[in-house]
């Protein structure tokens, strides 16, 4: 079934294997009349871009972007916003091996459970590579939040044992540190690690924080379609993401109601106040107009170079070693992929908002000539 | 915007509020020829029923389920199947000092301004009332996913400080629980805890786990309608649910490659197996054939007996008490939500794995008459 | 899979059988703040209830609506709106034969077919009576639509060889009019011709136009999801049409350009107007600001009292005349049914149309306080 | 909102305007397995393309078509396919004195009403190479039902006052027809009347009719997503289509019940056949094992080189000739189009009607290794 769709009025799909032609998304349902350039774009998809350094793999692609529809003289005209992004490293001699084999951690055999057949060059579609679609829709909602002033930041938090110190943390810093992480002291801890890691071919699990500003409140719509229900969804269908947290997270398991509850207070100035922000910025599934605040977690890359057991597709059990160009650790180039899907969720939850109130519609089509 | 259906094609539509005339829910696209009957969804009702022990809330509710359409002669028709509950304990008395006041940790803030209305009485639909619907459905899903054998479990894992010992762990201990925790001197523990926060006027958060078996391999659709993303929403939408984490969850952060990946081996008999199941049943987002494990963090119920600062609907702060009737702790009757969600999510990831592969329409279709 | 849920952002679910507990429907996206009782929603019921003269079946129902939920001291507060109408007449005995035949132009057989098993009773779903959850989901579009000033109003345009004269024809008349035909001299040959039916234990079949005025341009997305494609979906699925039609409809096919383009013509007041509306106010699915006009086309009723061959569950033929309470024409009381469904789809497309420029995002959330 | 997707399961996301730098379509849920190459592909385009012929638009484009995504070594993955058509003759000069005026009978107006901006190059994303993507969709969905043997055909049936013979009809000759008429009179009296209307510089409406054979019983969701409402909404999504009927269509005005039936006879063989297909092959919105019969009815193009009234952005009026390549009738060309819509609709009912029964799910996932 179509599972390569995202969102409701704001939708997002995206297309594409790691060896095949390329990689696109078609974004149908942005407003009409925000600016946009293929610059906007390529500035996010450089961000997640193979070859920054040496914690991220070699493969060569300049994954430069074509806007083929949707735009007039600069703006968006409200029509299919079409983006693609040609493959050029393709490589896939380094992967022929690999065809007869599931690798532990991959997609391989649930893609054969499912398909009967699988493009078995690189990971095919269960490839990363299948992000740039995610980060190429993400600058168009990120342009789109933008005109209403939302901001969205991400960062890593955590790769192995480093934790950054939220004394310490310099959100300015992150997009410095070659693990984006914004803290110099953990970033030089999680680099140390990284080199041990590489050494015993092996690979880090790690996290990745977002923060989002200026959130108008009222966006997400009970039940199920609450914003958190959703932006967990967006978060969990990143590939290797194991588990989604809003606000504390895990914490409030031991966490009592006289801690967790944000006490509204009013200032001196009489204007009210959030005491704290232990919900992360949505109380019932709502925004409350206080920041939202994410958390991923990411599982260690799969590919390693350490000899694994494998399955193969004849039924038998093989030890083998995965060659190739792999990240030690993903969490840096996931930063913009965060982003992108906390941004695409946001998008359209904005825009399914203005629905709510009967005064709304009569704002706009109250004033329509008929 | 309509938020309160949930599925693709077995979709439910949940209505009601606290202290309106009823709660409901109608189950669209459930396959005919499954037996069905009120007690198999009552059942499931009076696992989250309050007034269940000390430690949930007291109000009284029968909460007595009718099917009003779908079944015929015992079995599933394929049509909707309409299921109400009609409230009877509404003392909307309780509630009618917090007309006018938003609660810290409650919902009543967001929906004003979302709405510009609420139904302040009990919390409204954002009360935990809601989840009756969710209840229901989910044993109409139970019905249908025992079909081919799949069975959905769901405990109480973590108690405030308390959190169950894996060594000791017995399933068939947990509904015996007064708090669904499958650990005798866990339970003891957490009970001594309750009465602590209970004499201190407060509430505690906890953890539910959930177990899936016999899940066959295939299910869950690249790239957004993953199963673990899905999953995650549908138990992030759960009012009070923080985190959602699949296998491992948060702990991937720390884990290396190596240790975090899932060996295929071959047994002495030459059938492969996987040697553990970090990745909790889902690899690419499509299921393994592995059992699924799933965790959900509750924060503690934010309702408490203590004094808080609370913003008026004038715009000031008011220090006041919330009186009524309240759970110290949720997740116990969180259990049988949890695997409500879980089932729901997978009855129609069931069906949408139907549509993979040409074969699959052929076995159908080829066999029919024409 | 679930069918019986229509629209995006304003989306309605029904259920109920002919002879099952009751007929409801879940409306859910509705904007706060509309005023809504069950008056309002009676007023369309009992236009389309059984029994209001002798050109409809006899069957006894009260088909008294009951709110559910969704409203909070007489306004909407955009939360799922749950009705209600109770099955009070349900003689199934008079249905009983029929259990084993399929009958012609019914949907026994399709619905056999389909699920494997069917509640028989008085056609079950397949039943006119399904269409009680249309007309109580239109009644609250309506109320919806009124809020911007668009009004809705059907009339049976044709009956058997009967049509009306648009000379002639006076919508004032309709409603009074046993048949619902804007046209004195019409209706009087029209219950002359079903006179003519009933005698010869026959049915026929008839038209139902639709006007809808003071519709904001701008409604309809491109290229799917048109107006008019919602439209044709939306009266399509009314049982026993046959054919929809979109302002000059089929006549087009003998049109010429030069007759068929509505010039834009401008008064002597400067103000710019379309010289005629063959286009039934949308250009390209998008509404053009000019009244809408549809037409539906629909089957004389299947059920006659004559002898006809049916096929039954044991594979043979047997001749059989059906007995029970029938309508000999359907389209007076699909009025109602009719203009529930056009106003449904526009609810929904108005409120979809709210997010087509960043400007009106603007004038929504850049008022709003973060 | 995004309006370029159609379909649930089997879903369709088309993109492009007609100057812009290409046209494409992503189909994503399409089954694994299915033989599919660029030729299957371009055959089905080529049908559409313009130059065919002196009553065709003389636009040179060669319209070929890559496949960027999605197969694997000849088979469809079950991953989504990406198509591409590139633009090439885009003359847009020719367009260029109407940016400031809105052409009747075109969605110059609606467009700019609904965004506030549009691309008037071409008619931009309303132009008729919109129907590029549908096409090429279209020929992906032909090749899925082929797998279980539904044939999809369309043809001609009415130009302007000439209308085929049902005696002399005859379905080969169809593609032969520079008009694709199933009759050699008609061809050739529709012929001189095409002449008379580019002598005047007018244009012609005309009628599409679409058989499709072998389709399975059991097709359609009752009650709002049954299989005519569907198609009814895909060839009314088609630009220029006025009425969309199913079977007997608008006649069934006219019909008594006795006649619009059909009978179920038993053959000497003892096997049940009807007796007619007054009802197109579908009861209660779920198809019925006869042959499906759908027409639509296309309104003469608008462009004409005829001086019109037009409006100007300026909001006076303006009487001008419309410059360019434009066909004096599109039926012909609009064949392959109704076709693939028809196509379209029918693969997405075809994978849904596969979560009918619990029979069909325990046949796939009963045999499935667990």
């Amino acid at each position: 079934m179509a599972g390569s769709t995202f969102g409701t009025i704001f939708k997002i799909s995206t297309w594409g294997e790691s060896h095949g032609k390329g990689i696109g998304v078609v974004i149908d349902g942005c407003p009409a009349g925000i600016p946009l350039s293929e610059e906007d774009i390529q500035k996010q998809l450089d961000r997640r871009k193979p070859g920054q350094n040496r914690y991220t793999t070699a493969r060569a692609e300049s994954d430069q972007v074509e806007i083929l529809s949707g735009t007039f003289e600069g703006l968006t005209t409200g029509t299919p916003i079409s983006l693609l992004v040609r493959n050029q490293d393709q490589r896939s001699r380094d992967y022929g091996t690999i065809a007869q084999l599931y690798r532990p951690g991959h997609a391989d055999y649930t893609y054969d459970e499912k398909y009967g057949i699988r493009d078995y060059r690189g990971g095919g579609r269960s490839s990363g590579r299948e992000t740039i679609g995610r980060v190429a829709a993400g600058a168009v909602s990120l342009k789109l939040l933008a005109e209403i002033g939302i901001t969205v930041n991400a960062y890593v938090s955590a790769i192995g044992p480093v934790s950054i110190d939220r004394e310490r943390m310099d959100l300015s810093y992150a997009e410095e540190s070659p693990v984006r992480m914004p803290d110099k002291e953990a970033t030089k801890e999680a680099l140390a690690w990284l080199e041990q890691c590489i050494a015993s071919k092996d690979s880090s699990g790690g996290a990745v924080e977002c923060i989002v500003n200026r959130v108008p409140a009222g966006l997400g719509e009970p039940c199920f379609e609450k914003l958190d229900a959703n932006l967990a969804k967006a978060l969990m269908s990143i590939g290797a993401v194991k588990a989604v947290e809003i606000g504390d997270g895990t914490a409030v398991q031991k966490a009592k109601g006289s801690e967790n509850n944000d006490a509204y207070l009013c200032g001196e100035d009489g204007v009210p106040y959030k005491a704290s922000n232990h919900s992360g910025g949505m109380l019932g599934g709502i925004s409350d107009g206080a920041p939202l605040f994410l958390r991923a977690s990411f599982k260690p890359t799969p590919s390693i170079a350490q000899p694994q057991s494998m399955l193969g597709r004849d039924g038998k059990c093989h030890v083998e070693s995965i060659h190739g160009r792999h990240d030690p650790i993903i969490v840096a180039r996931a930063v913009p992929v965060v982003e992108a899907m906390t941004a695409v969720t946001l998008a359209d939850h904005l825009l399914l908002a203005m629905a709510s109130q009967i005064g709304y519609v009569k704002k706009i089509f109250g004033q329509k000539k008929i």
